[in-house]
């Protein structure tokens, strides 16, 4: 059975997650974190936000519709973050892995108050999955995380950008605003959570060596795989 | 903003549940209120659970591919709901209607805490949903509800049978554990929850005599449709 009290349980696995804005450079450290680690010789798990196919049709065909108020939208991203858990994060979890997960619930509590859900209503949501055993928030001015984004060349979609609560006319002006109250959320939930902040506009070296610190605790006496032992 | 807390902001309509097991006969006397209802003068809207089509296909899936644990069933039908309930039930509310539900949170309560969500958790989950105005519980005994479901030679599914949880390898057996399963958490919620209680084994004729005298204080100075008004 796969309550929330049961799924709460211990595992031998370690849970270390990446959380911030979009173009605040967590899911090249998160990938970076992945590869290091693997290369140390621990077995690592990674996964990212969405990567459930159980009910990504429905998500684009309610947004192509238009037909998700908050309440929905909130629903439909737990249940494909539920299927996604009960696959991909806790079974690995189960089996000693480290999993690097790219974005997790805290994501969603950020995403959906901002959309004018209950706070409450959506940690309750959320309570089948585990706490981390670290979080690293990728803090970083909306502005610059903006900047990267257009340097990117990624199109800014309706949704990152808000559009649908009416912040702006302009889609950058939205997914500043938008992005502006992700920000808060995620400062919000910062100290009672317990992330990392770690501070995002460093350059790439300087931020891996603060992850790579970070994670060392949790490395403690952490059983490494036994055929592919490379020195440390 | 749909969440928690505004939804449960005051509405002219009348929202009106019915509950029960399969084969307890109350989509019969849902029915038979619609008309009633109707015939006198008021302006019903009737809506039943399962008949949002945003994620019928996800859950049709899921169950094809068995893909579904209790948290994902959980929450694939909590959106649905939430859906439905958004569109189907609120703005009829909200538009002074008399909303006649068969089914409402309540078979959501039993079905997911059986199949062993936390109820905590599942309350919760519909806590976006208005308390209705009216709970109308069919008891009747899982004998007769299974007797029932047989005459009408409708076949029992897989997962109305709750084969999921592996309480019996024969279907009618599982059937009837799982239906006592449901029935347990009916009968636990029917006191804190206030709902009238009714005796389904009486004739079609007396159950409706006793939903009609439930109904009336809910329709005392209820206004009726100004263009159709029949003699009461």
């Amino acid at each position: 059975m796969a309550d929330a009290e049961t799924t709460a349980r211990r595992y031998p696995g370690r849970l270390i997650v990446f959380e911030g804005l979009d173009g605040s450079g967590k899911s090249t450290q998160a990938q970076l974190l992945r590869k290091w680690l693997a290369f140390r010789g621990y077995r690592v798990f990674f996964t990212e936000w969405n990567s459930s196919d159980l009910v990504s049709d429905t998500i684009r065909r309610g947004k192509k519709r238009n037909l998700l108020t908050p309440t929905t939208f909130s629903l439909l991203h737990a249940t494909d973050f539920a299927d996604r858990y009960e696959r991909h994060i806790l079974p690995p979890l189960q089996a000693g892995y480290l999993v690097v997960c790219d974005r997790y619930i805290y994501t969603a509590f950020a995403r959906d108050v901002a959309r004018g859900c209950d706070s409450g209503w959506v940690r309750n949501l959320y309570a089948f999955a585990v706490r981390p055993d670290k979080v690293f928030y990728f803090r970083v001015p909306v502005q610059t995380a903006l900047a990267r984004k257009e340097a990117s060349r990624q199109k800014i979609s309706y949704y990152e950008a808000g559009m649908d609560l009416g912040l702006a006319g302009d889609a950058a002006d939205s997914y500043l605003a938008f992005q502006g109250m992700l920000k808060r959320e995620y400062e919000r939930l910062s100290g009672p959570e317990g992330f990392q902040v770690i501070d995002a506009e460093q350059q790439i070296e300087a931020l891996s060596n603060e992850v790579r610190r970070g994670i060392r605790p949790l490395l403690d006496g952490f059983p490494k795989e036994e055929v592919l032992v490379h020195g440390s």
